[in-house]
């Protein structure tokens, strides 16, 4: 293939739902944007983690709530239909094309390059692509890395040669193993014992540390792990892996040693074990970076690091949420921001303002779907605290709560309101149940709206819903 | 039973959930308080109406939601459980008892006279027990009227000598009977629809209209009238009843002539056709008003029609917001509206001050459980031009909401907003859709809070949630 050039106002290295966004933003400003992909358009959420994950929850979620229903309850004391699960995701993922994306990309006129794209010093980008050629690119204004994150792993021997999963198998397998096991006990880690314990594997989780979904209020994971055990899940906190082997080859049975001393068979091991930025391999030397380390950036999603502002990194990369609608927020910004630049406007940086992503701090909003759901916006109150605030948290466990029994039998939840008493405004939520996913949303609203708690109590939950907690929690704090 | 006399501070007719948060509130401000209930204390929300509803409607919807997950779809393809339906209602209306109820007036302090009450003067209220005595109740500083409504019927010949239903017996029969006409296209009407029809009634739906719910955004009634066809309702539109009689006696079947002179028979028929205020009976001529109508009330709930202002009316019965819910809200405003003019405090009634229900007015939510599930709160278009606001309706369908195809597969759904130009606020909002009713809450804070919609933009939905619908209406509205 014959290297070619070409010159764009903006390049953007990564079409996962970041970078179309950043994209989608910049040509409707005006500038001429091409985009650089090597795997799949739509990158790793539409892929291997929200879309197909929740393909896979949504039935184990939508079991679970059925059989709090009495009337409906004798109807789903069954399995699942596993392979209608599996069909019902691979529609949910387009079964890995991305014809769709490309179609979109093209009606919104930004142009694409495949291939592993590269930074070769200021505002160049290298693809190397799949023909074995090279384009490239030259941005006169400004090149955008959103090449997210991938699977981070444990320091362990000679993992590189085992068959393992990450977030990536765990949501396109389409098998049950009889044994998983997974390691971790973050969001990634709940989720996925969740649905594969549904779908019907023996799950053991190991747990490094002494709880789940540790960023957040700690009774969320409590009844988390309550509920997982109660599915039949071997939940071992403290516990680390030390040793991972297969025996028998690669298809062989996962052999597994652990902190404690103790073995475990498996057919399956799972490391929900964090994220790693995709920085490994993008060119960062070439601008006087270092490969693999996180992109930090400023509200405005400049890279701090390098000079005359024209690299920008989006989403996950940067590190500041790893959340798939965070980082699309953070696209809705930057995007115009890039623009403003370019056309010489006023950036808005004021707090809330048009051009800087308060929310990444200040509002950050997060559902983990288990069974109990879990949500939460902005800081829990030990966040707060550090923060300096002057906070009061609220609880409530949904007793009296009329909606949230209509919805399920025995329901079971909590829910925290953190209150800034210097503002009366509310500085973080969080709410543990069934059925509480979008319930979410007021608390972002309400969050990021810095609404007035005064204000609140005007804003009448509808009965019964399980909304009403809010007005238990204001009636809690009001004393 | 000798006839005995006292002394309040306030008096409180009507033991509903209105009635229960007026003397709770005036009670806990430290004045004395009796309340007066000549039926179940809990009123008809608790025992006729949101209560039993809703617990009847759970399982439909459920079910409903369930049938649209792959994977759980075949669980669920038959009928409910229908005696388990019934028992879980019995148990959400604790079998028709108050025992709870009681129990919690006690905890609060606050006196129960049963009987019914009556005014007989200013500040007089004289209570006739079910022992056939008088208790006469002086009030020092209020009386509070919180009767609330009943069904209205239509002006049918010989209609006291028939056997029919109301919301009481919809929401409390323990039969399912074959053949179910419903008169009306109000919310108990769709409702009751619904529950029957999944309960395996065939239901036949007489409106004098030509549509249903049509207080509401004219799509809400659309698309519920599609779903409840699809259910295998029998909808008529722009037919009322002529005549209704039961052949053969009270349990005979009931014989139906319909204005268009079609004729129809069933075996129960429920009349769902609006509300009447419970002020037939409560003594309203001694104080110079009319028996049987509407209390009307200022922003603080003192009937205006009345001197001194000892007169309150909170909840139904004063015609400002027939819902639970909003009664309560009312409540918490009008117990401390009484405490503080009793105690000789300013009264605080600026614009969403403490002591006015603004609400009532510019952010009133209601939840209709159906399927689809409709959900409302503040102003539709059409009220907002008519209130002179020069405003623009927003619309999205939820077509690339991943959150709502996650939770439904063939979601069908609508979303508007209206938005106030001039102010840049969210005046009202309609959802319509499956799993939309927790959803709602962010609506109302969004329009109680008068949140900008330039701060909206940095209120992030959690992907992927229903609530990504927001996004969707933001993007439409900015083009």
């Amino acid at each position: 293939m014959s290297d070619t050039s070409r010159t764009y106002d903006v390049v953007v290295i990564g079409a996962g739902p970041v970078g179309e966004n950043v994209a989608d933003r910049t040509r409707a400003a005006g500038l001429s944007t091409v985009i650089v992909e090597r795997e799949l358009l739509g990158g790793e959420c539409s892929f291997w983690a929200c879309e197909p994950s929740k393909a896979l929850l949504r039935p184990v979620l939508a079991r679970a709530d059925a059989r709090r229903v009495p009337g409906l309850r004798h109807a789903v004391g069954g399995p699942l239909d596993v392979p209608a699960v599996f069909a019902h995701r691979d529609v949910m993922v387009n079964h890995w094309h991305d014809e769709d994306q490309v179609e979109w990309l093209n009606s919104v006129s930004v142009d694409l390059v495949r291939g592993h794209g590269r930074l070769d010093g200021p505002r160049q980008v290298v693809v190397s692509t799949p023909e074995g050629g090279t384009v490239r690119l030259n941005a006169r204004q400004a090149v955008a890395v959103c090449t997210g994150t991938g699977a981070a792993l444990p320091d362990l021997p000679h993992l590189d040669t085992l068959r393992y999963w990450t977030n990536r198998e765990a949501t396109s397998a389409d098998a049950v193993p009889r044994r998983l096991v997974v390691v971790g006990g973050g969001v990634v880690a709940v989720e996925m014992a969740t649905a594969w314990r549904a779908l019907g594997s023996e799950v053991t989780m190991l747990v490094r540390g002494g709880g789940l979904l540790t960023r957040m209020e700690s009774f969320a994971g409590e009844m988390v792990a309550d509920e997982l055990r109660e599915a039949g899940v071997d939940l071992r906190f403290g516990t680390a892996v030390t040793s991972v082997t297969r025996v028998g080859g690669p298809e062989g049975v996962v052999h597994l040693v652990s902190s404690d001393g103790g073995q475990l068979e498996a057919d399956e091991i799972l490391f929900a074990t964090g994220r790693t930025p995709q920085t490994g391999d993008i060119g960062l030397e070439t601008i006087g970076l270092t490969p693999g380390e996180w992109l930090t950036v400023d509200d405005t999603f400049q890279v701090t690091a390098v000079e005359d502002g024209w690299l920008y990194a989006v989403g996950d990369v940067n590190h500041r949420a790893l959340l798939t609608h965070q980082g699309k927020y953070q696209a809705r910004i930057a995007g115009p921001v890039i623009a403003a630049r370019a056309q010489g406007e006023p950036v808005d940086t004021s707090r809330w303002g048009t051009h800087v992503a308060t929310a990444d701090s200040a509002a950050l909003p997060q559902v983990v779907f288990t069974d109990p759901e879990v949500a939460s916006v902005g800081l829990t109150a030990h966040e707060a605290e550090r923060a300096g605030l002057r906070v009061k948290a609220v609880d409530h466990n949904f007793a009296g709560v009329a909606g949230a029994f209509q919805y399920a039998e025995g329901f079971r939840g909590r829910a925290r309101m953190v209150i800034d008493l210097d503002r009366g405004t509310v500085v973080g939520v969080t709410f543990v149940g069934p059925g509480i996913a979008e319930l979410l949303y007021s608390a972002t609203v309400v969050v990021a709206g810095e609404v007035p708690v005064d204000r609140l109590w005007h804003a009448v939950p509808a009965f019964p819903t399980i909304s009403e907690v809010w007005l238990r929690l204001l009636e809690a704090h009001r004393g």
